[in-house]
């Protein structure tokens, strides 16, 4: 028979099994870590009615979707996880306690430009918690806290939370005369880190007819060493400024509270994160070591989720973290934790007597205590079969001859060490049980050494 | 602004947060059973091409399938998760360890007539071992533990797993000198439960040119009370009908050893399991108080996962469970067991001074001691917020008032009970860690009163 090339679509990530168990061990300490938070799990689905989940319309993000018609329904798969959210708190708001806190970590579709490091199909993970009308600023204090504890769950050490507030931005737009273009001045200053001041002030100035000393003024401000006090210091003049600096003041007052350290969090005035959406605190994470591959964890405040499908106002609070993406810049700069155990099993039992009942005994004795356990039948040579263990770095062998079955006893090498001892059932479960308790644990990220401590 | 009516697709599962929480400690289970047994996680993308998913071509499950183009590429969502597994273990085939066992839970599609309790996006549980040119016989004997395991940890207590050789089958039908008809006559017997010894009689005589007296002979032998008893009679008439008597004495006789209880298990030679594709041990698996929902659990050996895309012999054997529809009916008749905990938090602390640094401490404290904690900082009365605990079923209120903080202590209110203590932050986290540890446990199934015990 001909056969077909197997392929995976380019832009879909597909992982060996080690890598996969990191990959999930990413996902568990998320889950773990935003159920601390009194997040609770949803689950939409991939497919929605395009008409749905394109009631927005419009933007790049239209061009990249997956569309197709099945019968004669028009559907798409989303795009993220915000727009399926929006649906869900609309279409249940009657069911669901306000504030609504869910977290969601699943597969979403942009049909983007295929190149290194893109995928379009990726996970996101991502948090937001849903007021009834209204939503206390508490929501945007805390958001810092659980970004602190997730990326120090996951095991990343050299990171910082920036912390900016879109009213303070819209105030000192108003303040500067520049509330006409305050877009277009929000989208370049967005761009500060990457192309720098001089090249912002050149596009205030020629693009967008910002005279020449405000946006000196501008640039000043943004990038002044300590924003809070240079904003103090503009108390009266504008109420947005002052709403969005009072806002900004609780969030940072509270850090401490909810156990932020100092260094890991910062105000940056020049953080917007993009244009209509966001009303309140903004977010992004950055890896110190890596600051050129761009925030790992972004969100913000927001004041209508779901005015596409309700009347009912549903203000929010947000982030995101595009996993798939993060997972694969891990990967790339050697930040995985190569130490993790990620063998399928802890035991592998090779049974070496005509009757299997023993060992197959054995085997259910350890899954009964716990212990994950494969059994080795395939007739193969006890070299191979130990090499087998090796390939997938199982930790321990349990050998059953005639000699250990006679004995009611079995023989338990340490792979790692090569230390072999024969015990009774129960002796071995507990030598095992304690050896892994030892193994486990470690986090999924592992800075390299060598990183700038 | 025109608002756009919400909606979900029909056929597409999605579930309210308590729902969503049950289905989730379902997947957990089925996640820590698989992996007992030595299976390793495994994530394939959704979208597949065309080509690659539908190299084996034609069939009911093609009429199904969304496909669609994206630019010029022809894509289609995966309609199980074996087609996946083939192609990973095709592509990746050199980097892999053999046996190779995997579990996969994922969503896969098909298009199906939209009905009550028919899925379109549904989830597929699969455990597979695929062996590299050869598999032994004591893969096959592991099954049926697995899926004792998995139903017993998943709290279903009254059901049974029914196994059958595909080869004693064959070597019945060739002893009858049924060969010719061999496809039709597998297909007519899978109907005997649903349709009756008299209907399947009349298909095969009629329809398919199988003499009566044949017929007879046939329903008897599967029918029979003691069928390795029965099959003993026959040996040495057919090397089919004995290597498959053999497989299957083998498979029998493991049980025990693989703890699985007598009556939680018979062979079955009714068992077909469709055409083409199994060749060794099948299973099913029903609930003895609901037959009429057909099997929960199916599987089989197969010998040639993936010749469409390589010469590599790979035999393998496994078992999936349709885990949307198995919710849907564990709901319909009433087998979740609404007891677990599905709140998304597990204590719910109320502020009640201006300085909210108090509580918020005291959430990262509860946090940090692995409890879940929200922070309910709106601005709505204390009677409000006592009722959105009560509605998500929080187990504990924390009060935090002028008195509390001034004495640094805080008040827990069990929220069942209606006892409220003012305690120190220390006991505090004691008290409600001893509360949860009570609360906790409990199988995703609990079967209801009055089921035929």
């Amino acid at each position: 028979m001909a056969k077909l090339k197997p392929r995976t679509l380019s832009g879909f990530l597909e992982l060996l099994p080690e890598r996969q168990v990191q990959f999930e061990r990413m996902v568990e300490t998320l889950r773990r870590t935003y159920s601390l938070y009194g997040f609770t799990p949803l689950d939409t689905p991939l497919i929605e009615a395009s008409e749905v989940l394109l009631a927005k319309g419009g933007g790049e993000t239209e061009k990249q979707i997956y569309r197709f018609t099945k019968g004669d329904t028009d559907l798409s798969l989303r795009f993220d996880l915000t727009v399926p959210l929006a649906k869900y708190v609309a279409l249940h708001q009657n069911e669901l306690a306000f504030p609504f806190r869910r977290f969601q970590i699943g597969k979403v579709y942009r049909g983007e430009r295929a190149q290194r490091g893109r995928f379009r199909e990726f996970y996101q993970a991502d948090i937001d918690v849903i007021g009834d009308g209204s939503l206390d600023i508490l929501n945007e204090a805390e958001i810092p806290s659980i970004i602190y504890k997730t990326f120090t769950a996951l095991g990343l050490k050299r990171f910082k939370i920036r912390v900016n507030n879109r009213k303070v931005l819209g105030g000192l737009f108003a303040l500067l005369g520049l509330e006409r273009q305050s877009a277009d001045v929000m989208r370049t200053i967005d761009k500060l880190e990457k192309i720098g001041a001089e090249q912002v002030r050149a596009i205030l100035v020629d693009d967008f007819a910002v005279p020449a000393a405000t946006a000196g003024q501008l640039l000043e401000l943004l990038s002044t060493a300590d924003p809070l006090a240079s904003l103090a210091a503009l108390k009266g003049r504008s109420a947005l400024l002052d709403q969005g600096v009072e806002e900004l003041n609780t969030v940072v007052r509270s850090m401490s509270a909810f156990g932020v350290p100092e260094d890991h969090f910062t105000v940056d005035l020049t953080i917007a994160r993009g244009l209509d959406y966001y009303t309140g605190t903004v977010y992004e994470t950055v890896m110190l070591d890596h600051p050129e591959i761009g925030s790992i964890c972004s969100g913000g405040r927001y004041d209508n989720l779901a005015e596409y499908y309700t009347d009912k106002q549903l203000p929010g609070v947000g982030i995101s973290i595009g996993l798939t993406r993060l997972f694969f810049v891990l990967e790339d700069q050697g930040y995985l934790n190569d130490h993790l155990l990620t063998a399928p099993a802890d035991a592998l039992i090779l049974p070496m007597t005509e009757d299997l009942s023993p060992a197959i005994s054995f085997a259910t004795t350890l899954r009964d205590a716990g212990i994950r356990t494969q059994l080795h039948g395939e007739k193969k040579k006890f070299k191979q079969k130990l090499a087998y263990a090796d390939k997938l770095s199982i930790p321990y062998a349990v050998f059953l001859g005639e000699d250990e079955v006679n004995a009611g006893k079995v023989t338990v090498k340490d792979l790692s060490s090569g230390a072999q001892q024969t015990l009774s059932p129960a002796e071995a479960v507990l030598l095992i049980q304690t050896g892994l308790t030892a193994r486990q644990g470690g986090t999924p990220i592992l800075e390299p050494e060598g990183t700038n401590q």
